[in-house]
């Protein structure tokens, strides 16, 4: 996430200077026919264009309330993720009033199972856009803490080795240590330190951390469906192709009106025009793309690095500790 | 569903050759009739296509709205499915401490409702597409696992056969399985091996389930509605069918600025044009269509075996299984 | 609720023909006035039905989501009807294990209370469009369930006649039917047939269903607001009577490059361009009306009263039974 | 709330008229000054006012649906109050079988609360426009139930003196009732009339009777944002004074192609056409005007005096009473 | 939150007189070089400028949206605190019904976690607007409660000094102070002054005052993404700059038809035009903007200090207190 007021011109225009040589390419091959070689029949109707531009308006703009909607709702995710995670911790602490320990056991294990559902949301998928060459370079200014150490190291700071060693062994760690918590409770029950309805509405909070859970990997799972992903690139590249073609007329009727020097070059002018449009509409696009996965390990990627961090001290802090580690901090305002 | 980067071109444009072979012919008639046969009065004003275009834009763009938030839908649900069943693992294992034997009946014969319920999912509609012949085509491209194998033989895998009678036996099988668990937790509850709480907790579960497959039976069975989609097929014909017309006039005005052998000839573009635009506007109409029903068995399906599979997997692992059946692979990037 | 593939072009024009008829006239007069009778004055600006027409189609455009999120909110609430009417079958028997006959009270009982809800549904109101001509014509083709037979001859079915003399006798039947429910559950309170945790539990499914009820009346008795159905309405007979005013111009301007016969009769092509561009606005108009109103007994219904039998079916099923009710047809791929 | 088939245009033509009167007025006054006195240079190009007509158009849409939204979530809210009452009725009667005064005292005091409520929900605000002009002229033609009769009296009918005292002496009066609910259903739990169970239960009823009207309150308070509110107006003005400058040329142009007497006379239309747009537009956004605050007492009000006489008559039944107050009757179809 | 009927148009233009200047400065520059200099080749097609007026009023309309989005979810998330405020209250008291002194401090505590909370939502954000010039001048006209008095002062009226000095300790003290909350739960029930049933029920709202906590802190700590700020800000910017230079031949053109003084000047009319429209979209863009945070302290917030004080006032009512707080007053029709 960018936490500054907003990304710069600068910063945007080398992110997205690949796209920018591509329309200067087809706008200027079209104009240097028209103008250069004299193919007068090149030009299209603006009519055609104008049409398309409108619907091509919609798209885009049904694509990124998508999008947009995609990262709200992941964000809401890990808001409750948070959340619940607040109860857990003054639950674990106030029905186990007799038994310190176990509280510490359910909130390091809870510590434990962030850290791997952070881990797996984190995990490449062949939809994401972080693998991009602009976005790739953009990487050299931010970190992605689940890159910087492994699982396994992280693991072994929350739960015993015994219990790393098996939930490594699992297909997806996180559901296998939340369903420890579980077993943690039966056990707290059978052994009479919780009473029936203490127990039921535990399992109750393990519920919800199970649907949180389920919600994120809906969003990391299920990718914007790729038949509209797919239909939109087309519709924007046909608009940007068709573009340059369509503007060749509508300067050329400038000349007529134009006196000195630029008599006769009026058409040039559309290289810098169907560069500019063709830029802010693929731009328009991008951005909705690079916004579509919020937990590729892109610039835009909802925060839950340092969200996990800010639960993990917000749960120490109410055992009692006071050695606590430092929040997360922004890196060229990326926060991660 | 497609779980790639994107389709290719190519595919879908194999995928959709008819509809250019459809708007070429109604391209083309014009055009040979105001250019061959010298019939100017074919042509018709480019403002009364531009109207009609952008009313159809809206059209096209509410339906694709209400088709994305139906296969949006429809993965929620399933997610869901998900998160309760593996509430429902760690709740049978941990409140059944020592009767592991009823736990295991538990989880298979959830295993085995999620197994009715699939193949009720895949089962066909009259409004669905799947069997429209292009799409029919590309169904050799994948496997729809519930066409592979019989109901009878999977349900055999995790009921015994009297139980596996009665349930082929009645109407809505899914409905009855679930019953069937609540009766086993009514006769639990009279053998106290649950508490009163326990017992409605389960229960509420059970309650859950019954609303998830409501849920998705009121996707699969109220489809996007008729008179909707009878509209929307109206316009985007009728569009596609003046488009030609209206785009005579503007191609016949260029002739008056080009020279050499395309001088006269200029309406011929408008065979290419009429086809391009009318190819992408049925294009993300019937990528709508092809999103509308999530379940039809399309290669834009909500992927429901692989999920049921992944519950399948977890619960197992659950139960301290080690002989755990594989994930379900995607064939040619689709998963069903 | 039609569930075919979709509505025939012939039986839709069939259905449309008095608009046809209306928009015939209004597109036939002005072009005679201006072509017979030489009123070339009549002719206004193209440009201002081009802004009334983007206008427009913002208008019909909320309002067809307004009415589809209508009809969608109510196939939720009857879906959540189902859901919730197969728990109460499954709590029904389970919770009261000892006393099959009460479980059947509470079951039949249950489908007299949904007898009572759908003829309630089914009643006419002042703004429902189902009396107009042409759906009342429509009406042939399809049986609507609640027309056929008493409420009293249903009910009767399933109550005993003391208690159906009662129900008749109050204002809202399914109100009352339902807190019969409550006061038998009390009853089995009372005499420790359930315990206290059981007890409120079903009293919680009691509640459920009082609040699908309020939302399905809801539905019903709360229009779409009339002060924008009239605004719509004005907004759309005023761009149909415009339009071709607007479009007499344009078509005169193509008289100078037309040749032949059709030298000086374009604009008679006014009518039909004008009656097809009216027909299809007015068209989408009315089908957002007749989807308006899910409840009124038209072609679009929600089909409540086979979900109805569908609840009973399952019911009865799970009670046992074998001598089950036949599943709702469709007449003409309508049901209700 | 409007309960006809809708409003009729001569109504709606006189409700409106000092929008006709006004836009008449900056129609008119171009064109006098354009054609009267040839001041030609007062026209200004088409595209100025095409490109605002857009953008007002997609700000009127936007007002319109959060407008909307609101009515229609008030209508939700108080179908939530209707379903919880009943719920209220039934717990109220079956939980307290052995006490039908402690019943009756619930209920009546359930009662108090809605007349409260909805006295406090018809207070004026600043923002509200039912003390407009063309509103309060309408006024004739409905009753407002709350400005009939003090809330005094209403209250008077349903608690004793001394409560009816102390809740006038308090802030807010509907909380308070709620309040003393809470008070009688712990005196209730101490007498072991309810069991802890059964306590918890309806202080969960309350806690929802909290949620209805915290949320009704916010409807209320929460104004349509002041901000939006204001540049929405900006925009329609704008639109309406730009209009008929930009039709000026428009009509100008057709009097090229006309002969006889209305040669030179065409851009007169400019007053007609200029009015008729500018009503519509303007129409719209009155009528959105007037459904942003549901609680106002304006003819578009969601009717929460009949929901709560229906709510009242629902539950007298319910306690066996037969001598019923009648249900609420619209006055020229309006009902509040 | 402004409460009056509107702003005022004057008090809108002092506003953004600074945005005034610049879209001056950006419309006068290109017309003076054309019509000055003669530079005729600066005029750009109108179509250009039509087609990305048409995109921007998507982009903005698309913003707008969200931002109203944000604030009507803060608005509904303080509505919930209240209302769950309401019932803390009743349970606090009713619950504790020998304990008076433990239910004002279970209130008064309240009190505190309201001003911790709202002092934390009014810090400041990089990316809020609410310090920039034009907001900052604009604050003289309102209070900021939280600005005028310190956290400590304010929590020290409600809680006592020790635990005063452990929250001020802590990092985020509304965590801690609700933490404590669920320790007083936890004591209580220790003591059996609450059973495990009521001590969980309120345990409850502890989990539900931790939900509205994170949703609020949600709202406030993740921006509208600042990659769409960020290009929408472009998209604008790009519009009005380009809109002068489309205008200039559409003005150019009114020449022909004009006479005396006006002839040949008619392009200096390009300076009031786009001066108009590109400020109704950039006021447009500008009003989004300060929506889109509604806990800054800026005119448009959310009034939390208000609805706080609302809380408090309810609920000192509700222990019997009559020595209350007086409402928040408005201050020039702003509250916050």
């Amino acid at each position: 996430m960018h936490i500054g007021r907003s990304y710069q011109l600068k910063e945007f225009l080398v992110w997205t200077r690949r796209i920018i040589y591509w329309v200067l390419v087809i706008g200027a091959a079209p104009t240097l026919l028209y103008q250069g070689l004299g193919l007068k029949w090149l030009a299209i109707p603006w009519t055609v264009v104008a049409l398309l531009g409108t619907a091509t308006a919609f798209i885009v703009g049904f694509k990124n309330t998508q999008t947009y909607n995609r990262t709200w709702e992941a964000r809401q995710i890990w808001g409750s993720i948070l959340n619940s995670s607040r109860t857990w911790g003054t639950m674990s602490r106030d029905f186990l009033r007799k038994n310190p320990q176990k509280t510490q056991e359910l909130v390091y294990r809870h510590f434990a199972w962030l850290t791997a559902l952070r881990y797996q949301m984190r995990e490449p998928r062949a939809w994401e856009n972080s693998s991009n060459r602009s976005n790739e370079e953009y990487k050299k200014f931010y970190t992605i803490p689940e890159r910087e150490s492994s699982l396994e190291t992280e693991l072994a700071k929350y739960i015993p080795a015994e219990e790393l060693t098996y939930i490594l062994s699992t297909k997806n760690r996180a559901v296998h240590l939340m369903s420890l918590q579980s077993k943690t409770l039966g056990d707290l029950f059978e052994q009479k330190e919780l009473d029936s309805y203490q127990f039921v509405e535990m399992e109750r909070i393990v519920k919800d951390f199970y649907d949180h859970q389920g919600k994120s990997e809906r969003i990391k799972n299920f990718p914007y469906p790729r038949q509209f992903a797919t239909i939109n690139g087309f519709f924007i590249k046909l608009f940007c192709f068709l573009l340059p073609f369509g503007l060749l007329k509508e300067f050329d009727k400038l000349n007529e009106s134009v006196e000195g020097i630029m008599k006769g070059n009026m058409v040039w002018m559309v290289i810098p025009f169907s560069v500019l449009i063709s830029w802010v509409y693929t731009s328009l696009e991008v951005v909705g793309e690079s916004t579509e996965n919020p937990f590729e390990g892109s610039a835009n990627d909802v925060p839950i690095s340092q969200m996990s961090r800010t639960i993990e001290i917000d749960l120490r802090e109410m055992l009692g500790e006071t050695d606590l580690p430092p929040a997360l901090q922004p890196k060229n305002n990326i926060i991660l």
